[in-house]
């Protein structure tokens, strides 16, 4: 049984919002233990309000967020400097590097929970840079979207990195040999702007000697369909474009073609469904803990699908896929980050 | 009635698909003249398969592409210092700026139409660089993406281009005060990354002092909806990858919420009507003549709605609109290009 932490303090109905999902998860999913990352005192009263016995509730006392105009890093490396640290963030982050929980939850600012994660827990060794990873429900089945906006920039070691880390978690996902795509502007070689031109051909010399199929360019039309690859490669800016590009037009397309079958009901529950399943929350990968990132605008229902993801994603042991791979090509001098060495 | 020529050699279906839209275009829409560009033996055989007379069908005569694998600015370069041009894309792209037709469109390789585009008809004066503007039938109205990938990189005085050709076109598409966004990974003043930084800081400055409304950051999220901003700004990588992430998305949509319904059928008419709409092709903005630029791999149908859309523009003087405005902004000494001189 997985062991959640769950940031009461992130998101944009905090605490409301994430005490709505708490209560649900606390209530229905049994094969989760779920720890709330909070004020004792304030998450006390809101399990109450909502009809549940504090004394069955477990609570990492937190008391602060990294403050509005604070810059997440400073205010973190202060928090975690601390004999006792205060912000939710870092105190959930610092659950899972002790041992204490199986994974961490906060829909809170994603800087904010990427910072805290590579304090708290420390980066793979081997890997390039954290990257969250969204998987989108595609036609063809899960495909993995890497970076979805973790890091804003990018270079091609880092790109080969998202990939063997993409292509590592798509496995956990129960997709056997996961394809790797570049997301460009064109299917032909040579595409793109001098990141993506560099990154295909790193990434067509390291991905085959790894095992790793590299299916070269892909464009933004083949992530919906998932049929030329699993796995999608970006940078973090044009990654968080696109993802929220997608829920756009998905929250469009409800509405649109909903109201052609006169009757929204049936749409939206697809939107629903979507919303609430791996797609809920990004997984940062490339750091020693199992981390999810979810929406601040995110409804308790979508909420609790990012902790159930975290649950699964102890389950099926995301981190070890991750830091066993990365192990293996540092032992065969194939990390992504010996650049200039021939694999 | 708005005389566009069609490029008969461009697209993946080329000329079959282009053929099949032509004979429509000539049958049904009357207030349209119709001009093809290709070689007029070709022209005559097609349209005679197809059950049209030849004799009633202009043709420009044309009869190369760009090569393969050869660049376009130097092919299409060799090309117009020809004595008469052979490749379509040039032949049609002079037919508008002579005076020949009002509008031209091909569906062939985007680089080789910009490339034609801007040697034919020239940039229009003021203009940091030409862009491509796609309008996306959002849930509140028309959405005017630019840069939709007709260049991949931008500085910030070439997204204040963007933003006033992109706000002047959605003018003429009937939106009376069009408010502009920056497209980026959050809505706070200072997200993103150096491009976006600097271009907030311009975009703010300038478009005010022109009596534009700026909003700020938006998000892909926002794109679809189209209630904080119509005219969404960013470089030609992100734009692209954006609309093709759309596009993509439409189609999975499409197939998931059909599918709930049990009948696919008024889901994919809700797709042929957004494909078949101004949302067909794109518009190059920045260029001194009506030139539309649409996928590759359309069907007939979306061909003759790019047609249909070049033939819009011509009748809406998006061109004239465009020049003037920033022919007043030169004038003012406000123009985006010159850097430095405060408004």
């Amino acid at each position: 049984m997985a062991r959640v932490a769950l940031d009461l303090l992130g998101g944009d109905g905090a605490p409301e919002v994430v005490a709505d999902a708490a209560v649900t998860l606390l209530s229905e999913d049994v094969d989760i233990d779920l720890v709330l990352g909070g004020p004792p005192e304030l998450a006390a009263e809101l399990v109450t309000e909502r009809g549940l016995d504090p004394v069955n509730v477990t609570v990492l006392p937190a008391f602060d967020v990294v403050p509005m105009h604070a810059h997440p890093l400073e205010a973190l490396r202060q928090d975690v400097a601390r004999e006792v640290p205060r912000i939710s963030v870092m105190v959930a982050a610092l659950a899972v590097s002790s041992g204490a929980v199986d994974a961490w939850v906060s829909v809170g600012h994603t800087g904010a929970s990427v910072t805290a994660a590579v304090l708290a827990c420390g980066k793979v060794p081997g890997m390039a840079r954290p990257a969250l990873a969204v998987v989108l429900p595609a036609i063809e089945g899960p495909v993995v979207l890497v970076d979805a906006g973790a890091f804003l920039d990018a270079s091609p070691e880092i790109l080969v990195s998202h990939a063997i880390a993409g292509w590592s978690y798509a496995r956990t996902l129960g997709v056997e040999a996961p394809r790797v795509g570049l997301l460009n502007i064109g299917h032909e070689p040579g595409k793109g702007d001098d990141l993506r031109s560099l990154a295909f051909g790193e990434l067509s010399t390291r991905l085959p000697a790894l095992g790793i199929d590299f299916v070269g360019n892909i464009e933004g039309s083949d992530v919906a369909d998932g049929l030329r690859a699993q796995v999608v490669v970006t940078d973090g800016f044009t990654g968080n474009v696109l993802l929220k590009g997608i829920e756009g037009t998905v929250a469009w397309a409800a509405q649109r073609i909903g109201g052609a079958y006169g009757d929204l009901g049936p749409a939206r529950a697809v939107v629903r469904e979507v919303a609430t399943g791996d797609f809920a929350g990004g997984m940062l990968l490339g750091v020693n803990g199992v981390t999810v990132v979810g929406h601040g605008s995110g409804t308790a229902h979508e909420v609790r699908a990012c902790v159930r993801l975290a649950s699964r994603a102890a389950d099926r042991g995301i981190i070890h896929a991750t830091q066993n791979l990365f192990a293996s090509l540092i032992a065969d001098g194939r990390s992504p980050m010996t650049t200039g060495v021939s694999p």
